[in-house]
């Protein structure tokens, strides 16, 4: 019996496919007794690898065909093989290492050409490892060619490493790293597949067969083969698309998007509007700060699904793991700890000047409703200098994201200057914990089921309601159906989600009253463990 | 009119000088026109560094004396000066040049031997530094030699820039960088001296005076020269050596240590313990874990001053700022919320045993009375993991650090598995307002008198009392009488502070009665942003 942290919830039980990890640098020696037979080994290491890519390319779809064929084509590409060739005929390496030497120097030469040469980096080193593995006769890197439903079992999972993967083959992802934050939990909660991140020592446990717990965060190793099973979570087919109470209490089921395809799969899957809109993707293309036109045409692109809609623009949360060249051009020991966010905003007010009238216009553009929010206020006086700034620019409705711990210690003060607050539990969970969100040997205590985080948010509803404003959710806590009917007995009025998440939450909230909900935070808030509060929250609402 | 964050109270005024910045690595052209007469430079400049080191060191005492007549003797070493001639008439390089390039391969030879050796790196880059500037006609880096009453502007102070300091020529320090527990703070609390820390452009504006209020972080350029002066800040002579507000409440009045010279200077304070003995010391002259007979030998000479006084010993809080090699193997994002203090524990609690071990020896050698408490508890769970364990290792009174926002909201809960808590505001404030205490750049967000961190504060003072079990502070906001004032107000039973502030803090909570104290807090908690809470209290309190 293993345990790590649920991040998505769901059962499920079946045969264990592990994701191998790159073999690393191979060694210099010794010489290849053979260096002729030596060098040919390249050539079809290369073709086998180019073959497998190519074949996985042609069952794939979209995004995920074009990364698998451009990834193919490198791994065929004559020069690289060559060049490797040359290196074990004149330097006498063995293969795998002149493989990872020619390598090297392809990607020096790729980064030296910059932007776009120096992003393709990343996929001749997935090609080279590649090879190697196949030189070296070991399963290649990444999530390989699933035949069967399987359960997934990984050091943690990167982007490039879901890329093609097929949801329907997938039971159960289950990570040794990772945090509730990390891409492996929000990629299973956006697919619904049951998954347990920061489980030590599954790896070395080497488990043919696992049975999951997405909700408890157990992973039991069976003592007699079980028949694999996924058990369903509630997808809200039957929700009518209106968030209430069962006894009629509004809670507005709103989408987290990033990008204008996440606008339009929020508003296809029935999301009331946006609760959080990040307007990084603007800016992190660019090295430079992009025009107001430039800002115009894509807050736009996101606006359009909503007219008539309320979303919530965040203006931008430069720094910390997103540090954009020209605001943050320090390092810093601790940047979770640094300059970010309306930090970064109060020394260069201009290019928050900017960016709000490129919202202002985009919202004339559109007719959506929108309003604004800052990230990472910490003090009263940052919430006052940020809702005079978006009041001047023709906003009406200013508000503040609180994910600092001392900003939900002074929610009272913040409400008298703002029009709503929006938590950001990811964020407050890492510091009301002091836990990195990045950092697998912390992700049991920055976990938003701590019953400290919840008395902090309870703080804020509470503050929330004798202000008579408004108080959202808009980290993935607000994504788990449970801990969704904790924050609505907390006081909170709107939840922010991935869009996957809308239906299944809009439809959980609407089975109990409001009553029970206050009757389910209060039995979660006295919890001593998360584990308890997790349990004690289940068998109220199951 | 500048502003900064005050971090040692007292108001002084007087001439300024600038303690400037080493030069950095000087340009290796153009060759000089006369390289004999350039190589002939290098001896003079090293004799006249070396001179006035030896002159600053003749008029010192004590490890400054040492540290000084070290580098001088450094300076006047022939080799490097001769490496450096060699290097103008060989490679044609400037003599400033030369002299940086020579003191390169002198500081990697020293690298490389390691030990005592590798230590005296910063000392030959201390030479070069002073070398190069005299050969370039600029400052010497450092704290210049000071002849009359000043006040100090700089960067920022590390401990080598204030060896041989004379704290009775200097009025006040003012730092651009740096924040409340930044070494310049400590160092001007330690000293008496008023201090304001994070003041932006104080360098670029270049005054030849300045007026420094340490309390409220107003920094004057006068329009007209003034009269030079440093207003006395309480000494505390008349204390009468046992913690009590006027009407009897008693608060224990206890030293923060991490040596024996530092426990011997805390009893001649007159100190009535220790609420704070930091185990590092102990560690971190060790590349390995120290046997259990070393570590009971340093904990003894520590605890010897305190024969049957109270001592709380603080178990090894090694990660974030101060890593060990044997416990702390992997790089981290964000050291400060990473694996540190309890959570390094809980991983090696064979280290927790040994060193627990050593306490309980080390008490029953020495006779004080001692009580042991972990470092960074964000949970119950982990509350009763440690009081378990140092319970079983035959100690009676086992509390935590609260240092975590966490542990703040569940104190009620830790009450009732602990019999002490300890609050350190300085990673509390961090944590709290998400700001690191390293970062000059967010000082002004990380102040112990933002009223999220009273507020935090105080709840911890309300589960106290309602346990009927003790909360201390142990922080640096325990050395700042006003700041204590509001403490004691907010329900913390002890303080424990440098041993230099412990008259003075004793003395200014006599003044007073439990129930203004508890009146001053009120209005420090409800003010909106850290200058209000000072004001405030400020005028209730004078």
């Amino acid at each position: 019996m293993l345990s790590g942290v649920g991040v998505s919830p769901g059962r499920a039980a079946g045969p264990v496919i592990v994701v191998a990890q790159p073999a690393g640098e191979p060694p210099a020696g010794p010489p290849p007794a053979d260096l002729a037979a030596e060098a040919s080994r390249i050539a079809s290491a290369a073709e086998h690898v180019a073959a497998s890519l190519q074949s996985r390319a042609d069952s794939a779809t979209g995004e995920a065909k074009q990364l698998l064929e451009t990834t193919a084509l490198m791994a065929a590409d004559p020069s690289l093989r060559s060049q490797a060739e040359q290196l074990v005929t004149t330097k006498q390496l063995p293969a795998p290492r002149a493989v990872y030497e020619a390598a090297a120097s392809f990607a020096d030469a790729l980064r030296a050409a910059g932007g776009y040469m120096a992003e393709r980096v990343r996929d001749i080193e997935d090609v080279r490892d590649r090879v190697v593995a196949e030189l070296l006769g070991i399963a290649p890197p990444g999530v390989p060619e699933l035949t069967e439903p399987s359960v997934l079992v990984a050091q943690d999972l990167a982007p490039a490493d879901t890329a093609g993967l097929d949801p329907k083959l997938v039971l159960a992802l289950v990570t040794e790293e990772g945090g509730p934050t990390s891409h492996t939990a929000i990629l299973a909660r956006a697919l619904g597949i049951p998954a347990v991140v920061a489980v030590r020592g599954v790896l070395a446990a080497n488990p043919a067969q696992l049975i999951v717990d997405g909700e408890t965060g157990a992973v039991e190793v069976p003592s007699s083969p079980v028949t694999p099973f996924a058990a369903e979570v509630s997808a809200g087919a039957d929700w009518n698309g209106i968030g209430t109470t069962s006894d009629g209490l509004r809670i507005k089921i709103l989408a987290n998007v990033g990008s204008a395809k996440d606008a339009k799969a929020a508003a296809e899957a029935g999301a009331e509007g946006v609760g959080l809109f990040r307007t990084e993707f603007c800016y992190l293309a660019a090295t430079d700060e992009p025009s107001v036109e430039d800002q115009h045409a894509a807050y736009a692109a996101v606006l359009a699904p909503f007219h008539g809609k309320p979303i919530i623009v965040r203006t931008l949360d430069a720094g910390a793991d997103k540090p954009l060249a020209f605001l943050n051009p320090d390092p810093e020991p601790n940047p979770a700890l640094g300059v970010r966010g309306i930090r970064v905003s109060r020394e260069r007010a201009d290019v928050l000047e900017r960016q709000l009238a490129a919202i202002v216009s985009a919202a004339a553009e559109t007719g959506a409703q929108v309003s604004v929010m800052a990230p990472m206020i910490a003090t009263v006086e940052e919430a006052a200098w940020f809702a005079d700034r978006a009041h001047a620019a023709g906003i009406a409705r200013a508000g503040v994201m609180i994910e600092v711990p001392a900003a939900a210690l002074v929610a009272e003060e913040i409400f008298s200057v703002v029009e709503f607050v929006s938590i950001g539990t990811n964020d407050l969970a890492q510091y009301t914990l002091a836990a990195d969100r990045q950092l697998g040997a912390v992700a049991n205590l920055n976990d938003p089921w701590q019953p400290a985080l919840l008395r902090l948010i309870g703080m804020i509803g509470k503050a929330a309601q004798a202000a008579n404003k408004p108080a959202g959710v808009c980290g993935e806590a607000a994504a788990d159906p449970n801990l969704a009917s904790v924050l609505v007995g907390l006081g909170i009025s709107s939840l922010s989600m991935n869009p996957s998440a809308v239906r299944r939450v809009g439809a959980a909230l609407a089975k109990h009253t409001e009553d029970y909900y206050r009757q389910v935070a209060r039995a979660a808030l006295v919890s001593h463990t998360t584990a308890d509060a997790k349990a004690t929250v289940h068998a109220m609402l199951s």
